[in-house]
This record gives C-alpha cells, sequence and structure tokens, in this order.
C-alpha cells in the first residue's frame, strides 16, 4: 500500500534489528523515545553527505551511504562520547539509490553495534544522506573545542591527507590506487576517543576540512594559539607514505589541508606525554599565546598558505 | 576564513540565541550535549523536505524553511512531548538560497522557543532542509502508534485536506487562494498534543500524508480496526470550507486523502468524550475488530478508493 514503509521496513528496520535496552519507543512511530541513563548525558550531531559535493558521482552508492554514517560518529569522537543511535534521512534519486545506499548504512550500522532509531526515506532529484547520530557520556566529561590550556601540547591522533590521495587517484582514473581505499572507508576513531577522554584529555576536534582549518577552529575556541613544528608534520607516517607518490610539496599540502581523514586533534598536559605515545598518538607541537596556528621549522616561524575544504566559498 | 562557519554564526547561531537550562555543549562544538531532566525521556524525530518535492519550486524559500521545522514538531506533536531542540541541516544550491531558508528555521525556532542545537550548511545541486527534532516526556507517557484499545473512539484534533487545496490553487495560479496559507504554513499542534497526553491519551499519530493512509499505521501499530463514519466526516469544519470551492466528490478526497495539514488522529476513553468535545476535537468514529480503516455511511459499510501521498510509488 505505502511503498515508503515497506522499503523502510525492508531495507532498514528489519536487518537493524538491534535495540538499546534505554530506547523506550523504537524505530516504527512518529518519534522514537529513549530514557538517559543515570549519570550519562545525551551527545547529538547531525551532517549531511551530498552527491557530486561529498562524493564524486561516480562512487558507488554503498560506500557513499557507509561514509555518511561513519562520518557523523567521527564527530561522536572527538567529544569523546560512545554512539548509540542514528536517525536516519536517505534523500534517494530513485529505488535502485536507495537500496544501495540502504546497504552501505545498514553494514555500518551493524558493525558498530548501533540501533537505528528513526528515519525517513524520500525522493530527491539528487541523492543525499542525512545522518543525526546520538552518544552518550559520563556527565560533565565530554571533550570540547573550548578546553585547551596553556601549557598543553597538541597531538594528532590518526591519518592526514590520505584520504585526500585518494580521492585524487580515483578522479584521475587510478580507481585501483593506494590510497583510493583511504577515501572511500572512514574509520571512526570513536573507542579511541573514549580512551582519551577517560585518560582525562578534555580538548579534542575530529579532522574533516583539513589539520590547519580545524586546528584554528580549536585556537579559536580555546582562546590560544598553536605551534606546530614541520620536523613533526614531516615524521608522521601519513607524509611517509604519500612523499613517494607526490613528492614533498604536494605530500605537505595533503597532509596539512586535506579534509575528510577523520583523524583527532586534541590537546594535553606534558604529564600524559609518554600515555599517549603508547597509543599511538603523534605530537605536533604545543598551545602558545595567540588566537592562531603558526607553523615553525626547526623552531623558525615560517609562511604556509592554507587551503582547507570550504561548502560556500 | 572559513564561510561556511561564518554562515552558521550569523545566519543561525547569532540570530537564535536561546539556551535550554539542561543543555551543556551548545551549537559550535562537534555535536551537542544535553543533560536529560529526572523523570523525563527524550523524544526525537527526523525528517527532510526537498525542493521540488515537498514544496513547489516556485514557493518563497523561507516558507519552505519555517515547514520543515514544523513539520518535524508535529512528530512531536503526536508523542505528546514539549519541543526542547532542533538540529539542522541545510543543502543549499548557493548562498541566497541559504539565506532565505535560514529567514524561516530563525523565525519558527524563535516563535517556538526552540533551540538551535547543531547544525550543518552544504552546497547541494538542490535544495533541502534536514530537521532532526528533539523534545521531552515524562517518563512512559509518550503516545504511541501501538496503543489504541478495543472500545476506544477515534478522535481528530486540527484540519483536514485545507493544505491540499492550497498546494492546488498556488499551483493552478490562484496565489492568493484562500486555502494557500494553509499549504504554506503549518501550525504544529504540540500543545494539543502536551494536553492530550495529560488526559491520559495513549495512542496518537500526526496526519503527514492523508487521513485514511496515516489512519491504517494506527490499525497496524495497534493490531484494530477503525470504523470511521462520512456523516462525521462531512460535518468537519474543513470538509464545510472546502466544499463551496471544490464540490462534495473533491472536497470528500481532499479530506479524507489529503497530506499535509498535520492534524492529530488519536483514540480515547468513551468517557473523556466530553472533555475532547470541549478542546475543539471531532469524533470520527470507533475502533473494531480487523486490521483497516472501514468508512460507513449512516452505518452502513461503503467502498472508498484511498489515495495518499507515497514518495516511491
Amino acid at each position: 500500500m505505502n511503498h515508503e514503509f515497506d522499503a523502510i521496513r525492508t531495507l532498514f528496520q528489519q536487518r537493524v534489528p538491534f535495540k538499546q535496552s534505554f530506547t523506550s519507543i523504537a524505530n516504527g512511530d512518529d518519534a522514537s523515545v529513549h530514557c538517559i541513563p543515570q549519570g550519562m548525558e545525551l551527545v547529538i550531531s547531525t551532517d549531511a553527505a551530498v552527491a557530486g559535493i561529498h562524493w564524486p558521482l561516480d562512487t558507488p552508492l554503498h560506500i557513499a551511504g557507509a561514509r555518511a554514517v561513519h562520518a557523523s560518529l567521527s564527530d561522536l569522537a572527538a567529544m569523546g562520547a560512545k554512539p548509540a543511535w542514528i536517525w536516519l534521512s536517505v534523500l534517494a534519486e530513485n529505488n535502485d539509490a536507495l537500496i544501495a545506499m540502504s546497504h552501505g548504512i545498514v553494514e555500518s550500522c551493524l558493525t558498530h553495534h548501533i540501533e537505528l532509531a528513526g528515519g525517513d526515506t524520500v525522493r530527491s532529484p539528487n541523492n543525499a544522506i542525512n545522518v543525526t547520530v546520538g552518544g552518550l557520556v559520563p556527565k560533565g566529561s565530554a571533550m570540547t573545542r573550548t578546553s585547551a590550556q596553556q601549557g598543553d601540547e597538541v597531538w594528532l591522533l590518526g591519518d592526514l591527507g590520505l584520504s585526500t590521495a585518494g580521492l585524487k587517484q580515483w578522479q584521475s582514473g587510478d580507481i585501483n590506487g593506494k590510497f583510493v581505499p583511504h577515501f572511500q572507508t572512514i574509520q571512526p576513531l570513536y573507542p579511541q576517543g573514549i580512551t582519551l577522554r577517560e585518560m582525562g584529555i578534555q580538548s579534542c576536534l575530529d579532522i574533516s576540512d583539513g589539520l590547519l582549518q580545524d586546528a584554528n577552529h580549536l585556537c579559536h575556541g580555546s582562546d590560544l594559539g598553536f605551534s606546530i613544528e614541520l620536523t613533526n608534520i614531516q615524521s608522521l607516517d601519513s607524509y611517509q607514505q604519500l612523499l613517494p607518490h607526490f613528492g614533498a610539496e604536494e605530500s605537505l599540502n595533503m597532509v596539512l589541508a586535506g579534509g575528510e581523514d577523520y583523524a583527532l586533534l586534541f590537546t594535553a598536559n606534558p604529564s600524559l606525554h609518554n600515555q599517549l605515545e603508547v597509543l599511538g598518538a603523534h605530537k605536533l607541537g604545543h598551545c602558545i599565546k595567540g588566537h592562531h596556528v603558526q607553523l615553525t621549522h626547526d623552531d623558525q616561524v615560517i609562511d604556509y598558505d592554507v587551503k582547507g575544504f570550504d561548502h560556500f566559498a
């Protein structure tokens, strides 16, 4: 009778049967209802991904579906929250597109044990996916952009530039290029985000628009500056991977300005230095007075033209 | 530097400064963080509205913006929840479209005292708006689609068919037509939804796709049927308003199958009959055995061809 409802049931609800114990009314009503456990806070973020903007039009749509879910999970990683639910809107050009996107979305929910708590499928002239993600964090412990402190060191956990390199390879027709999987598959680092929060880290964000651009958001939020040392950037595993393929200049630009790797950028008291190295985090620099990111090379300030991703530039 | 962030700040954040007391971390971080008050449950719904699908392409975009917010608020009305937050994604063809949509969205947030808790603006080949809305309800009291009982009467609160009539006038060029405001302006009936919940109503939904189609969702959810009496439909104020403009047959079809009026359909114990009449609700019929809606005329079952709105028909 109503194909929209049948599609939601067969493509999504039946394939993601998992429910959180603290969900009172699940997917299928006008809204979902959730009882937040004592001592916990609710963490929510929403993000849209649009065909032709956030993914090349020739990207398989199941990949686009998974990317959309994982990009939203990354926002929870940045807060140190444990993912619990997504509420989904799938804007699909046609039924085939809806089905293809559903495959990636469903697989991601199952992989990360996330409840599909609500959703909507609508026809659209252009494929797009909106994911609202909800998670939980112990009261008062969420990491923020406003909590970096003078004296903190600046750290990175995760890759930089590999997604941009993969996109470049894909767009140049090198569809089996070494870095293509880094563009196609986002690894949301929420287990790492939870670990950082539990270690006492207070300031963190995920890098979606490029290291330098997003680092400035942490600086502005916390009313301080960052000094980042180029030799630390050049010793990153990401840079070393890129170097033989793209040369020094382009590799550096990819690492400093490339978006969509969803690495975590955070600041930490120097007393945590050794623990963070054990975790696989990389120290990039330290907090300074000011409001921006400065790059240094052997401690001398250098000029660098920042380019990040900007939808409405 | 980053126009996207400037746009979010100037078009949205600065114009909706209101924060709920139980919001711990507000709009501007990777996610928002909320402490749900003791004894309350969180109610969440998400909906997308797409240009050319959910609104005609010649609709002013501030109207589209307000409609998107109000349609989502209507889902909270159906649950009997009090609106608290929205998380927003605006997919805009260009800056002018973004600005126009923002006007309607901001005005709606201010009117209904809703916190804009998070959001995203992205470029898109096609304008669209996704609104995730969050509200609160006392634990265990949310109205649902699964709680209608044998013995209950079936009731309506709100208009039917007027939005469809307005859309028809608009599309035929009668842009000042009597019913156009009913299409352009959605009245989310959440104060009424809260009143119904407080009266002890347990089963409710909002009618977005047409009375008969949505009534079937209540029937399926509650494993019973509805018997709706045509003379009750014909005595509705909506039907009486439509009759002189569209004649008996088309008016009836608009009332039974027209979508987007966002009236509340609910069932109630007969003991609440008088209270509900005082509220301005209209009795349509009663619950019966079965799984579907049947129409009667002077208590004789009649055939009626159901047509509702279906995105993927």
